[in-house]
């Protein structure tokens, strides 16, 4: 793994998101990085993020991690793609243009849960990315988001 | 409009959600009431709630939103083709089992969102909601999401 993440190279202007931007002090700030052909994440959410039953996360916070941390790797395999290295030029920004997820089993909190995406298609602008969560090495959610890239001022 | 929300008719127990629970002091805490067929629920999210861009909802907290909204549909139509009236019996509960959302354009932050549920399904346990998410009168993104009925202790 690299020490700084993929989210560390966003620009200024894309790094605000309550997810995985770095400079929202509010939010997730979560951290993706390669692990050979797949993207990881680690992340422990908040006791507060669960469900209607304490001690499970709430599928608004699973659906946040899978949305975050599939826009990260979209952004990392575009530049892979394009034949640039991570710090050679800041990272292209991608939104989600539609965003699936199955929610397998109650996510446990407390601990911490692994995200690790694969980029099924990058067609042009368009990247197509799977995930999985995990936690205790089951994996509780999959999720298949398609993401956009914003164009160039 | 009910002047009580479908939210405030969950047990304690399943009231812990950081999206609808009304016991998570740290949470959304959305409210969702009958408008005729369909169910609507409106929320202004704070302006740390922001995508990359600030100024502009990330999509987590709209699937959040979408998610929550259409659990507590699921729960007032169910509890509706019982034959019992919101107060009657508590409201049951409900959680995704998928859940689909296209995110349609950029939904800006400090302005009321409103959402709107409509039951395309129900077949025992399992639930079908179509969500809609609009800003200022314009659709932002849709959601589809399959719900499934807690079973009783």
């Amino acid at each position: 793994m690299e020490k700084k993440a993929f989210q560390d190279y966003y620009l200024d202007e894309f790094a605000h998101c309550y997810g995985c931007g770095r400079l929202n002090q509010d939010g997730l700030q979560i951290k993706s990085y390669w692990d050979g052909e797949e993207s990881v994440c680690h992340y422990t959410p908040q006791p507060y993020y669960s469900g209607g039953v304490p001690g499970f996360a709430y599928g608004g916070i699973i659906a946040s991690l899978i949305d975050c941390h599939g826009a990260a790797t979209a952004s990392a395999a575009k530049l892979r793609e394009e034949g640039f290295a991570l710090g050679e030029k800041p990272l292209p920004r991608f939104v989600a243009a539609s965003l699936k997820v199955d929610y397998l089993k109650p996510t446990p909190l407390g601990t911490s849960l692994e995200l690790r995406g694969r980029v099924m298609e990058i067609k042009g602008r368009k990247v197509t990315v799977s995930v999985t969560l995990s936690a205790e090495g089951v994996i509780c959610a999959k999720g298949e988001e398609i993401l956009v890239q914003i164009k160039d001022k």
